[in-house]
């Protein structure tokens, strides 16, 4: 006999364990399925996605760790702090990233325990449509619901020919686990993943080298932004070569070869202990059945949805990595809820124009809205306030203060249109930006609204008086 | 002959260069005074007030290497990190704290020069009026000015009898320049300074013990907050006694002796090798020579005030800590935009319900808008949003999850009434809520808007959420 609910949600990432949560919390009889066990040592299937296992949670626990590591190493002593030579032990560092990964994937647990979402432990294909409902195999079960959300995620893309064994050549799962900290370490691909991974490795003392095929480094962000990260993570030690293309790959048990041609037609070649990939994620269709039943597809093999989410099959939604837009947990999780409100009658509602986009190397980087290549490309005029955190008693307190944080606004109306933030704490402060744009506020509003002193926050607030030109403290 | 400008600022804090900034900006001639050279080498005027020389700034400077020297020192261990046993350099971290604050204070008179504000070194008293114009006694000279703001700030209260030389006995000055970490610590006074300097010299090994005259712990904040930093400050090994009277303090060389009498009326001792008195600030309007010109003061002392800072004089204005209203730089900094816009014709404003308080202990503690106590006095209905940052990924990755976030808002209109932290980089996370609440923001949008995964804003958005009873996380 099949199990029967409301709502069945393929995946329990961010995406899927919100909308199952969310929908949950509506009235509906919801299950949500997950066959992935990542680490689990008994073999069971974890909640929360890449996200929590393999991807934002983990890396930052490294981050923090390893930030902490390159305090002592470099930066206590001017504070008059001695504590001769750290040593890092990169067990227990994985251990206690391990540990917090459990807890959080537990606590899931509990939370679809606490909203009533049964816990279905198997993979989810499409079988039919039976009635009003669709019908979906779980594991060795079959899941009948009359509304299927699919939030089946997305995973490393490889290099054609070069076998991740996450030993030697690792994607993002294996880069949180390297067992020791590598002499060398080559990363193919510059982006979010690439940057985070490096950064943790090379503060634990391992020689990094990024290898980007797109011309322009961190071309996603702001110029402004991405020419101050190129010139903060090279003082670093960061290696980073852009514009390359990768030839042979050749891998030993010592470690990896990688040719490549650089941009200037160079023959190139990189020797590394260990190699990272992470030239972006693949969207996780096959297996889904997807034919079986009809449901399109895009080319590049996301489930294709409308703005709220809708698949082509009535009763059948998306979310998250699977569809278009930024692989990004929060926006997985606002897809989440919106369809959740929407199938309970809401005016369930998405805006992927304020959507936070954050990279957690040292300086942090943040930002929302539009950058000013973006703003010239299509023509808006807008004035610029830009602020370094040099000029913050905070960021000074905190020996660190670099970057800046970047407003623009509209030329006519003044509306702010983006902020940047590249600068310690960057990932948070960038919140007080989204809130601004949500409400539609002018530059003139930030400026006017009181920011505690002394905050890293009272950057933001000078980048938007100095839109009209009249900062405070710079 | 006299110097003549448009505006005359006596006294060069933060209500003041900025009120003097300002008014420079909009166009009038600009005068600012100030005599206190604090620790200047060559006995110069110092810009920047108590807040940049020996309050905000070089606190935060103090509390930043006292925070690393305990998470080296009980927090690295766990994460992988051995760096044996840290030892603390007091002269060096002292010293690293007075480059900061030369480097601001120098910062100030920079901008002073871009903006084409005059500095005059001197103690600003009034003599007389002639004309329209304001006669002011500088130093040796006579300056006159058709507008005069006077913003001459606040110093520690001291215990009578009880004389600070800021060696055994210590105000907010000598707290900041402790020669040595003290065996034992007495701290009078257990508001935001005794708190925040209790906590640098007790991460650094001191025996610290704060004797609070008022019954209840933290009065002023939330008192769910109050009570959660009651339990994690004496977890921390800070020994907080409050509804204390304070009798006999006997001064040796060695140390000092208090007797006070408990809230049971049983007399005690506490002996300290230092004492530091933080029981309150007096405004500074001795030496202003008021009564010459007839300018009115409250009978705390205080320059009395309209919402305005207009005082009884006309074209005589009063900002910051010399006027009623919280002790804040931010506070003193808004009131000096608003009166340089309001003499420049514009509509300048304050809005004191928006003006965020931060207490930098660990972890930190922030506000903004009314406490639970304070809606329930005033007998308005509201709903409360709380969660722990114990469910927070990036708290959790930062080994840093005590504390929550807890956002009051109105039962009938759902209006956030006011936003409450304490935990983590609270001083950050309370600017969305202040940028939320001067939008007139519901707890609803606040629950709608997208924030980064994984940030400790999330706790925010969470408390949002569970204003309605449906947080995703908790």
């Amino acid at each position: 006999m099949s199990k029967q609910f409301d709502v069945l949600v393929i995946g329990g990432g961010p995406g899927g364990y919100i909308a199952a949560i969310r929908a949950a919390q509506l009235g509906f009889s919801v299950a949500c399925c997950e066959s992935n066990p990542y680490a689990d040592p008994k073999g069971e299937p974890r909640l929360g996605g890449t996200c929590l296992n393999v991807g934002c949670i983990p890396s930052k626990a490294l981050l923090h760790t390893s930030h902490l590591f390159e305090e002592a190493s470099h930066g206590f002593a001017a504070q008059g702090i001695d504590v001769g030579t750290p040593s890092i032990d990169v067990a227990k560092m994985v251990g206690r990233k391990n540990g917090i990964v459990k807890q959080l994937t537990g606590g899931i647990k509990m939370l679809f325990k606490k909203n009533k979402v049964t816990l279905l432990n198997g993979h989810g294909a499409f079988l039919g449509q039976k009635g009003e409902n669709w019908q979906v195999k779980v594991g060795d079960s079959v899941v009948e619901a009359k509304q299927v959300i699919v939030a089946t995620g997305s995973r490393a893309r490889h290099l054609p020919g070069v076998p991740v064994d996450n030993e030697i050549v690792c994607d993002n799962e294996g880069a949180l686990d390297i067992a020791a900290v590598p002499k060398k370490l080559a990363v193919i691909g510059a982006g979010v993943i690439g940057l985070e991974m490096g950064s943790v490795w090379r503060r634990l003392g391992a020689e990094v080298t990024l290898l980007e095929a797109l011309p322009e480094f961190l071309s996603l962000a702001d110029i402004d932004v991405a020419r101050e990260a190129a010139k903060l993570f090279a003082k670093q030690g960061l290696q980073i070569i852009t514009g390359i293309e990768i030839g042979d790959v050749k891998i030993s048990q010592k470690g990896v070869s990688i040719d490549y041609t650089d941009k200037d037609g160079q023959e190139q070649r990189l020797d590394a202990d260990r190699l990272i990939v992470s030239i972006g994620r693949i969207p996780n269709t096959e297996g889904l059945d997807a034919d079986k039943v009809g449901l399109k597809l895009t080319e590049r093999g996301q489930v294709e949805v409308d703005a709220h989410c809708r698949t082509n099959l009535p009763g059948v939604w998306a979310v998250g990595d699977v569809v278009a837009g930024p692989m990004l947990a929060h926006k997985a999780m606002e897809e989440g809820v919106m369809v959740a409100e929407i199938m309970a009658g809401q005016a369930g509602h998405c805006n992927f124009d304020t959507i936070p986009w954050v990279i957690y190397t040292s300086p942090e980087i943040a930002w929302v809205g539009k950058t000013e290549q973006q703003l010239k490309a299509e023509g808006t005029a807008f004035k610029v306030g830009k602020i370094p955190f040099a000029s913050n008693g905070r960021a000074l307190g905190m020996g660190d203060s670099s970057g800046f944080a970047k407003i623009l606004a509209c030329a006519q109306t003044d509306r702010i249109l983006g902020v940047h933030i590249i600068g310690p704490n960057a990932s948070e402060l960038i919140s007080e930006g989204v809130v601004a744009m949500e409400f539609g506020a002018a530059s003139e509003d930030l400026a006017r609204i009181c920011h505690a002193h002394p905050t890293l926050s009272e950057v933001v607030h000078e980048a938007a008086l100095a839109c009209d030109k009249r900062p405070l403290h710079f």
